[in-house]
């Protein structure tokens, strides 16, 4: 007996009009700018609401970008399922973002299990090599 | 020799005057209730832009609550120092926030040490009293 | 219609009890002084095994204490479920233990779900007030 | 005026010898397989103390792992400095380990600064494509 390997369920395309439906309040900040089996990479536009004193990107932004990151994620592979919910998150802010700069966020889906999923982001300063913040995420799903 | 234990360097209007100076943009969003040594509760004013769909109160705002009540009880004790950050903070989601209800942070400072502050917070809708979070947050203070 | 409030479902000499059959490897090394509702308190009899250069008790053996009053104070609430496993730690290290003395543990339940149980933790040294370590973890529960 | 890139202190030979002579009552455990700039894998030898019944490895012996990782990631590229402390760590557990099967880890160095140290670490079981686990560990440096 197999069991069948999850495959990609949702694509960039479908990822945005999923969170404008979903999320309308907050869907114009970000973007999904790639996806594939177990990972994905988002954008925060960056504005002024972002902002803290000094121009720098403030920690709630950077939890948002990495709370979206690993949600949509683990979305991807599992399909539209607007009820699975944030349970944890782990957060270690390691560098202060630039001044004015977007904000990237690369995640890895590590496990999807029937109840739990488990990512990881490290979520980087548009353009610069080393990341700003390092996110663990645990998304409880909903039963069928 | 005896090492002098820390006392209150500041009450609930002199954080508030704090944060206005400093974190102006989101400073009416909060309120510092009370504080005292080791201890701080303090309200997020919630309104529409803290809210998902059916009126909960979004992740993001709950995490900026828990950062600012640990942030404020840490600059209780050592006076306000704008430099210090927030380093880590690790979150738990355990309930849904009742809907269009002020959320009331209750912040305790564990460990105030040279180099970092550790604090844990518990996060409740207003008036209903199982948590709705929890989070423990740490903070670097700048060198004198 | 009322959901039934949990209440406690396992005494002190039962957690023990159970202890050793599921863990007889590590029953030895732990001893529950106390539970009630959503609390518990149990003791780490620390000897050689459990120290670090200088008498001072080892991170794993904090750990290890976190992970067991956590444990054991959710199954007192569900009853015996030797499949309830840890999904996640999160712990802060505070102080240095005092040397070659037992570690006492006070874990909170805060959050009693179908599928995942929240507690926090913190750990002192016997005998001083200022805790050690803190912790929360979170168990998955599974489905009857 | 520029900032030297820190660069590899200690090989392979070099940590165990220090693991040693500092921890001598665990170093026997593990094996420091490979490092390399902000890169490290250690595996874990498991033998009985490491178990749990059915052959799984202890949650507390995979935090062992996951520190003795990234705490020697860390002074590979700083140094032997036995005083470096472990502040934070959060682990998810999210996969049974292998019965009787040694565990791998592989750490990241992300952020090296004067005060803290961040890294991440993903543990195997020997010879498995997926992780049983994810840890991310904050180590306190000493100052000069």
């Amino acid at each position: 007996m197999t069991q069948k390997t999850p495959s990609l369920q949702m694509n960039e395309a479908q990822l945005m009009t999923f969170m404008r439906e979903v999320f309308h309040q907050v869907a114009d900040e970000f973007e999904v700018e790639h996806v594939a089996d177990n990972e994905i990479t988002v954008r925060l536009l960056v504005t002024e609401k972002h902002l803290r004193p000094g121009g720098t990107v403030s920690g709630p932004s950077m939890f948002a970008l990495a709370d979206v990151c690993a949600y949509l994620g683990t979305l991807a592979m599992i399909g539209p399922k607007a009820l699975a919910v944030t349970t944890n998150c782990s957060i270690d802010f390691m560098r202060k973002p630039a001044a004015n700069t977007d904000l990237i966020a690369k995640g890895r889906l590590l496990k999807l299990g029937k109840q739990l999923a488990v990512s990881d982001v490290l979520v980087y300063s548009d353009g610069l090599d080393k990341p700003v913040a390092r996110a663990s995420l645990t998304y409880a799903i909903p039963p069928k």
